[in-house]
């Protein structure tokens, strides 16, 4: 962690005054996915660390971002976010951690947390946690979350640290990310854990929010991390494998082929390319809506920021759900060896499996973008997105070898949008309405990722007109084969997605319990 | 082991004179399934002892059988089969272990077998290899391989046994699917390694493919098994795990409901009880296939034959892929839970990666579908199974409910014919024919499945009409519920896959290495 803090990793894109470098999100979250790549476990703890930094920075007193900011961004203290309970894991409005006032400026507080990344280690100091909780006689539900920071060492008046009464409990053995500890914590079992507010009271989910939001977007690139390492590691071992013949001519006299000559192999390496460069492609974007929210003109800014907010639940869950399904090919081109711990598929298996889980389930996200985020302002963001997606189109209709591209992600945008008015009549009878959110939310990451993909079909096509050099062009000519792939093999599975979302018939929300009993 | 054979399991379908006891193979793979549920590690040693019987049973000679088959049937020997080498995996082909005729009852075997399932182990006192080599001289490919019994200790004329050079080089670290050790073999170290010859020279490939079909479903078998007892989980956990509020109406001051009340888990429930339920449904429906194999009148042996091969690559395969799929939902109801080892779905989701890989991949299993089960005696497989399968449809068509399900049946089986007419066609370039075999397989497993779900629909709906108990009833009525689940978020994914299978265009056999380079 100290490593990170000193490199500046930590603080890069904080302002200049809060002590960052201001560098562009979409810079660093190309920074973050390379890190990822290399360890995702050990990348996590700056993660959280920049993410909680920054929530004290934007809404903290003075008090707070003095004692605590400059530690957290020179990596000699952990951040954390400290959400779940044992009751309460999807559900934060059940949220019971206790926080009494005191008349001074901190609170006491009681409860327990589970599954908290990075909840505490030998690596640090100190660990912040950036934790919800709810004052007395505070309103039911989310409307009585307050957000506090609590440190497992307070900073006294003349600076030194005491023990802060949170306790860990636990630590959980996970199936992998193991090189991050999630633990368990107990606060306030002698009576002495104090927080301290940050804000005002019950607007603690909506502080919270700006955290998650950013650490959905970094579960996203997590995802598409851990994919791109399995990714190079099959590519790697297919280029090397001899195995097998040449299915047109099977004499074996001759030598055997290295795998990646054949048709099935370099299918399921498109496969895990179009995911991986798809997803880091519809991240990035993410992270360039986020800058252009920041620096756009103010009448632009509701623009990029209803962007980022319509593709959030998608940018954590398309890298997430289909990293594990790439993962899972990079595994079986290895064979046998794919499901022993010689190679690293095994490990990148059982780490990418946390990402559809973490910082909102695959299912909560569905939720959020059908039943949120498509639907407010009248359905302002999907326009905005519809206009985004048309730029592209229109871009590429003058190139014949794109345009038959264009028109099907045209035609398939006019589908999505049809699709939703459809969805959205509807809407007045929410479970029938959410029944397969989820579904929607997998059609919608489809065809946002053969958007990047036509963009980048676009520029590859561009730089192909330009005349590169030998090693270039076998990159753009590899980006155009791998669009194509993407068109050709996965635009399709929206077929079915789109038969079964325009049936609506409450399948699942009219059957009781009974069914599953046997 | 010997609990095993002391039962009775492992000889429970072999014939009286084998010392059996003629249980029909569609109530042995039902026993199977029961053991491989409870524990899928545990329930490969006598699977594999069947297996290395049964052939000896079947293609080896009278000394052989005396000599080691009671053992094995006893559980006090283990059984394996041992094909694969370092350098021959999928590829057969080129397995090098070498067998050198002595002029006695025996060959001298030296080289190496990887990836050998029980391999080696404490509960028995002998192992039984049922092992591919190549006598010295023999043509070369697959044509050259000749099937031998290599026990760990041979048998000696006065019976006792004595250290057959068969030494255990290593056990490889898997995943999961831990409780059963895979063990690489180095053979003839001491130039001592006798091996005995199954049948004739040469024809080992034959024969292995009686051990390999029937281990194939066996494989489907532990699969569909795994993935039964991650659905039981994930259901009880639904029922007793409270979270979260109907949507709509999300007053806080309720309590929460169980999660089993949210559309979207009864989604996963549903999704995980039909692939289980559709691949046991598929599975036994082969079981049955070789009962009626041995017993139908010999003009109808070639069909049930024909059946068998053709979907043992199905009865294979979809149960790995779609069991895999049907975990990891599993997993995802119980949340972070689901990723720790307090519960058992992580377990499950490691064990269950294994099947799509032993026995013959997934890629290998389409190659053999598509190449060679749908095309061999110009198609009459495919029109055995057509007739199979209209004979549910034609059962459906008088039922109003059961009806617009037969008829989407009806329709998907005449796509599938044409599709595959419209492959066939370009049969003489294998690799364009066969390029997207994994997809064609895939395809017809979810069709085959439907078509196992309208006959438990069938049968279900015949059920209540006879006016049964409350408890028989909700059963039918959950199967019913099932198969529209099927039929209405399943059999939908084929359309996608039939557009893919359409195009033909050869995106994958074109392209090159230098494609991957960036």
């Amino acid at each position: 962690m100290t490593e990170w803090g000193a490199g500046g990793w930590i603080a890069a894109n904080a302002s200049y005054e809060a002590g960052g470098q201001q560098l562009p999100d979409v810079v660093n979250a190309a920074c973050s996915f390379i890190f990822a790549a290399h360890n995702y476990s050990a990348s996590v703890y700056p993660m959280l660390t920049r993410g909680a930094a920054h929530l004290i920075t934007e809404f903290g007193s003075e008090e707070l971002k003095t004692n605590y900011v400059p530690k957290m961004f020179a990596g000699q203290w952990q951040g954390t976010m400290a959400l779940t309970e044992p009751q309460a894991g999807s559900s934060l409005a059940d949220i019971t951690t206790h926080a009494e006032p005191t008349g001074k400026n901190y609170y006491k507080l009681r409860g327990q947390k589970i599954f908290i990344s990075a909840g505490d280690h030998d690596g640090v100091d100190n660990i912040v946690h950036l934790m919800l909780a709810r004052i007395k006689g505070a309103p039911d539900g989310v409307k009585g979350i307050s957000l506090f920071v609590v440190p497992k060492n307070r900073v006294q008046e003349d600076g030194s640290l005491v023990f802060n009464d949170v306790n860990t409990a636990g630590v959980y053995h996970k199936m992998g990310y193991k090189g991050c500890p999630i633990t368990q914590l107990s606060l306030g079992e002698e009576g002495d854990c104090r927080g301290y507010l940050v804000g005002e009271p019950n607007k603690g989910l909506f502080y919270m929010f700006q955290m998650m939001n950013e650490a959905r977007v970094e579960v996203g690139i997590g995802a598409a991390s851990i994919a791109s390492a399995a990714y190079y590691a099959s590519l790697e071992y297919a280029e090397e494998r001899p195995q097998g013949r040449n299915l047109a001519s099977k004499d074996p006299r001759q030598a055997p082929v290295m795998i990646i000559e054949h048709p099935d192999v370099k299918r399921m390496l498109l496969f895990q390319r179009a995911v991986v460069e798809g997803a880091l492609s519809l991240l990035l974007q993410c992270a360039q809506y986020a800058d252009l929210k920041k620096v756009a003109e103010p009448a632009e800014r509701e623009k990029f920021s209803g962007l980022l907010d319509l593709l959030t639940p998608v940018a954590k869950s398309y890298p997430s759900e289909m990293g594990i399904m790439s993962v899972s090919q990079g595994l079986q081109i290895l064979g046998g060896y794919g499901y022993c711990d010689e190679f690293p598929l095994e490990q990148h298996y059982r780490d990418i499996r946390i990402h559809p889980i973490h910082e909102g389930t695959t299912g909560i996200q569905g939720l959020d973008l059908l039943g949120r985020k498509v639907v407010i302002n009248g359905g302002q963001n999907l326009i905005f997105y519809q206009g985004e997606v048309q730029k592209v189109i229109d871009a590429c209709s003058q190139h014949s070898e794109l345009e038959p591209y264009a028109q099907k992600l045209s035609d398939i945008i006019a589908d999505l949008i049809s699709l939703t008015r459809h969805l959205v009549l509807i809407k007045d009878r929410p479970e029938y309405f959410l029944a397969d959110a989820t579904l929607y939310l997998e059609l919608f990451g489809i065809i946002a990722v053969a958007w990047q993909w036509l963009q980048q079909g676009l520029e590859a096509w561009k730089a192909l007109k330009a005349d590169p050099n030998k090693s270039d062009a076998q990159f753009y000519e590899g980006k155009i084969v791998t669009m194509k792939y993407f068109f050709h093999y996965e635009l399709p599975k929206t077929k079915g997605l789109f038969e079964r979302l325009q049936e609506r018939d409450g399948l699942t929300v009219k059957i009781g319990q009974a069914v599953f009993m046997d």
